[in-house]
């Protein structure tokens, strides 16, 4: 950099030559520490998620592989299950491992020798039966980051009853947070909260139709929330509700 | 009518002159049996409520004075206390006697001789204390309709076991309705209704600001509410909820 | 608890015991008394209903005669009538009766010693001929509670003539409430709640396109009705409405 | 344009020159058409209206009188009373007439020898009294355009009787179109459409809050409409209501 | 109803009964008088359209006939070419005319002996060939209706020189009022609006996908158009538009 | 409940008798059960805030004045600097200790003896001065849950090189959670949370106008980011924020 | 125009035959000036593109060949690769050249002889793989203007550093704009913005699901951006951000 | 970064200290680049903008300063007349000037040697009056970064003709790029792109109420143009619109 300035004082280069260099010197530069970066993003432990729908099959294939070679773990999610064959045919047999999880229709893909130490617990609880897809895409990550998680589907507020044997195990278990997951009015994650002293996670599910319906009035409800300690991901998004569950597990596991 | 073929068909009409006489003696007839019904519309039981927002105070108490002296009761609603004022001076005090109901922002204007007679039970509750304004509005019209009121307010979600001693109340009186007003997330009507045999009107309320706020939230909640035996009125509809429930309570009350 | 608290006060347990002690204390026990609740549900008279759509015949099967056998009754909703094949042969045909509405897309399943004492009266009325399935369904659900159930279809608002034959039927019946389904601009339930003192659910359907098409208009109508005595259920919900109008009637009908 | 294309041709201009050249030449032209076209703008017989709210009383008063002077006859809409003041003491009094319609809050200036033929009819019916505002607006402009304009202010929905009398005059009237002002769920329009063989505007008005409220279910439910025959203005719009059925009225008229 | 009075006077009647009563007697006068008024809805001449979408063939079959009898006239809208079929296979061909267009996607069934005078015309203006399924609804409408239909489609805002030449045309033909069908940012209404002194009916069609697709940027911009004059039925709905220019071509033509 | 099932078995009571007894019974146990949990709620160590947005001064600090007996601390959000006045004169100085977060706008009233212990550590980022209110509130309402607050505020997306020398700071605190405020695009959460594997909580702010302004593009755009990691509050809700990195930090600092 | 107002003058016409012909005069030779204009259109060197989506093949291959002939070249978007056979069919090959833009979705036909000189150099960059359809639009239309067009694909914000080198890489090509295309919360174009003083068009695509799905996420903060410079296209519509690149880039490269 | 891996090799470190200096050390080391970049972000020549809206006098007066001593000029917008004196007050007179746009609501301070080289041209354009505001923005920011501007303002849809005087000018003066500000239905850009080949910038207006009003039907009519080559900024953001008009005018100066 010193040595364009010198060119510039010394006139030996016009102002806007210098400026140009400059420009392109400072990004390349940035460029240089940023790949440095890399190995940084790694270490993060947070497995990248390949989202399947609208991909086709070949290339889901060509991605996981680069995926598991480099990082050891590769997800693969809403994937059909007549697709993952294709991926498992593409993988060398004898070094990978593949599992189908069919409720959160992902696939979980490893290195025979990756290793993932446990590091923490999470609770997983949903609202109705329609709710368990994105549950299950939640634990898959968190189990992916190394968290034991606990379920308890299907607990309903209709039948409000139902939530207190599951809860009482969870705190036994001391479960770092807690995703609830629900559709239609979203009000189980409220609940929750305002039953336990555990920091929650509203994971609102499409389910419902009519006004507020596909997850709307969850989203709105659980944002509204007047029990305090909640926070929302996104509609269906359970592989984001997992990603942050196991960091605050990881956290607290340490 | 019969008239009106004859000359047609004796030529002595034309098409056109036919048509246009047919239309407005339809008319005609309509309006004079419709006029026949003004009496029941009284008879309906349900006063009328003079909306007070945006109309100046003597426009108002001209017509609070035509609807008293018409229907011996006249409601006014959104009305500040400086404005009864006005509606008291213009009223002949001998004869009508003026409530101002302050939580709910209204008058209630009677003749002295106005009865209601008692006519049915019905149960209010809040989640809040800023939902008293609307669940007052529908306390004040159900009352009015001859209804007997039970209210408990501000018995939150966040602090569920403050709704058992109220809820156990109005069974007891055996309350034909129970109104339940709430803003923010709006889950308080669908806890009752899960708990309760008795029908339930969701009054959302417009409390609540960021996104779902202002009762869009609690407006959706209670419509996508898994409980069944919920209702909804408009946000802050505080009147509509009490008419129906007045309606509810008197057929029960019968 | 006291145990807890002497163990803690004598220094054989420390606060942090103690405290996640008592929370699963209070925990277990809400849950014991909630347990005791699950017969309440039950007397509630309010049937569950199974909603069929995304949930596979096996399934589905399996619900409904887990249901029918604690309950004696069940009810399944959108359903196709060739999905109602595969329960019906999952149920020994000599215990239960089968019924399937057509037009509501329902299913009833009864015990063949299932009673249902009649116990209120409930008139159902639609705008057009799309709105007859919603209506079924409200039918299905309240005549399951016991409710004799009178129906009048298609009156439309643009013929409003056609409403005053079947009205007068329904007033000189006494139904307690009217449910009245409609689609597109949903006029029907104001005109019917000005006419009449009986008690108005309005049930939107998600008939008509465009802006405020899918039902949107005619809920956003029913809630801004300036004729009071409506309560609304959400877009396309017949469940609710008939659950509601079950509930009123039978208050009524005591 | 011949002449550029010579001068390229015999290589004394530059494509690059005679490009510029050309596209300027194009919009001269329909510039110069365009200029001729002014007078035409007149002719329309629909006078401009200018939107007082925002702008301050010299600039209105400025505006107003140019427009006065060019075209006989000017509109201002949204005006408070007190700033009609202003605007009446910038213009030369013996030869302007101003009048002021409160109800509209319009003001009406035209030159003394300004005249205006009567060329059609039109109706305005309001469901409300909060619609008349609107109403008064579209009112202001027909005339101003020649209409004789029969009003009816209001009718409600609630009191549906009230409708026939007036819809009798006007079809005795034969008025060539009915506007029809209302808020809330905006009803009327259809009931009316429904009624007679008149075209119908729907002038949707803000009136309502809540779920729909401020005009927005107004506007949908005329847009819904299932009775044919109904167009509709934007909420509020009363001038673009006038202006449409001062049209309409002309053709019907002449 | 004196003698229901009377009898509630001379005691030999309750009062609960009376009053039961006399509503049963208001509501059948209305009935009889409005039984009266179905022979003015034919009168109206505007033809009912039987929506096809989601109905099945012989339902389609059924109506349409029932309606052709008694009507002379019967149009189906959103049908597909293969449902025609079904139509014409259910009606006495020596009876009956069948037509089908294609474009509409409409059915016109016309009694032999069925005429229709001409009473007016209208003119009708696509911006884009996507638009004209819903401006030849409006055609086949206004048609059946008596009108005579000019119509030019795909004149775009892109290339607005091409505007001019059938804008004249429809000025000299003289029609009485322009549907002007637009999707996307449906400018060309306001476009046209400001050139001709013609009421302009605003078209909005579900042309444009992203933000304000669907038809909304049509609808609203029609809605906030500056040129006056404009009035929009729903987003594809012609059959509207056909209806409302039928009725002021008619005024106009009388 | 034995015994009310002995009397009805024996006879001495009716099934309708029984059943409203049991029903007020189930109520009753549950809630004594749950009025033993009120210690419990108060164990949960989450400070209840009072939102002082429309409550009058009086009433203010009557609740402040009790929740501070009760609870030891209370905290109150949303109140201007005058009002802090007059809840200060409410209390007898000698036993409380009143603070006021200007930039807050909140007051934080503590029992002279009432002690926090530090459980935790959480980082709070701004992106730019507008949204330091929101943050402050956070900060407020974790500190009183005993957490130690980093914050560094107006980051900015915009000069994404500001934001390294304090992420680093936090990172070296082993913060356990930061929550990250936002307005306008609300990008900054996302980009924090691509660089580092603290769990980040989302908190949108209403800046900003226009399409997407008062928050809702930040809301949004934080439910989307495809860097994972992150969970919402609702816009503006500081005291969420502040609640949920309480509880996470308490259960990592433990 | 003289002439008719001579003829008005002496006489010889009526006003209202004198007003028709000026309003029909005025119109014709504003077309006339209008038809001079056609081949400025062509002159502007945007290239007209043919939307496919919901055309058929033959009418699609119809508009191309015109197309193509008369300007040289021809666009189809959202064309099937299948689609596309047809269109090839239907060209004689000696004269025409097709190609298939297999990511884009789009054909480019042109005459043999048909030339394009370059005139400027664009950057394209996506966030993310599901961008490049969109991405690929642009190019297609921005070369097809005589672009030079520099991509870099897949850049994502979660890896934030893999946008240096691209970036260096375009402005050391000096490129006068860069298209920027992005889905899900749409930050990409912000922080391009933020690093370069090149202008950025955000190209906002429909990815994501959920609240904020579909584009409007990614549209919305690109609308919000806090860093100056960027204007936005339409979600999807790679078109439109092509020919504005390309007019730009035209600009600065002459 | 290699000594920590050694140490780490060596046994001297364990793995979690490892990973944290690791951690660390990247970004520190993008922090010291980033600082480096510091200096190119002023180069970038977009002078910042004070948001003046909610700030006080006082610290818009620091922060005025602040910039324009750092960067020699500063400006800040939505800023009242009567704050403008404050900031003056503030500043030492004799080392710079202040300027106050009334139009825009923006003051530039500039230092007294403090200077800009021309580098481009731009146009600006306006539909009406209420579009200034906005306008005068972009124009304020522009001036700044350089460029010459030309305006012309309130040209209107409604009277089409007068477009054509103004662009004829702008074409000659070879502006690089024309910003167009409208509100209500949003047409001008769409009409201007469609005649002339230089890019357009559209600036939609909060102008109009209703449906679509406040610049929303105006923004959206933008996005779904079908004339190509134009891009919109938000709402009023005559900042971002100049910005950007900024950029390309002195891309295509240079």
């Amino acid at each position: 950099m010193e040595e364009i300035l010198e060119l510039l004082a010394s006139g030996k280069m016009t102002v806007r030559e210098a400026a140009k260099l400059l420009r392109i010197n400072a990004v390349k530069e940035i460029g240089e520490v940023a790949r440095l970066d890399t190995g940084r993003w790694n270490r993060r432990g947070v497995p990248e998620v390949i989202f399947a729908e609208g991909k086709d099959r070949k290339y889901l294939a060509k991605l996981a592989l680069e995926m598991v070679t480099e990082e050891g773990i590769a997800l693969v999610s809403r994937l059909q299950a007549e697709d993952m064959m294709a991926i498992e045919d593409a993988l060398p047999g004898e070094e990978f491992v593949c599992e189908y999880n069919e409720r959160a229709k992902m696939a979980i893909i490893r290195k025979k020798d990756h290793e993932i130490s446990l590091k923490g617990k999470i609770g997983i609880i949903t609202a109705g039966t329609s709710d368990i897809r994105a549950a299950e895409e939640a634990k898959v990550v968190a189990s992916a980051m190394g968290c034991e998680v606990l379920t308890s589907y299907d607990l309903g507020v209709a039948g409000i009853h139902r939530l207190f044997e599951p809860l009482k195990m969870m705190i036994e278990a001391e479960v770092a947070v807690v995703i609830v997951a629900a559709g239609m009015e979203g009000a189980l994650p409220s609940v929750v909260a305002s039953l336990v002293d555990i920091p929650v996670i509203g994971l609102p599910t499409s389910v419902g139709y009519g006004a507020g319906g596909k997850g709307l009035s969850a989203l709105l409800s659980m944002l509204q929330s007047c029990a305090g300690g909640i926070a929302v991901v996104n509609i269906d998004n359970g592989i984001g509700a997992g990603i942050l569950a196991g960091l605050i597990a990881r956290k607290a596991g340490r």
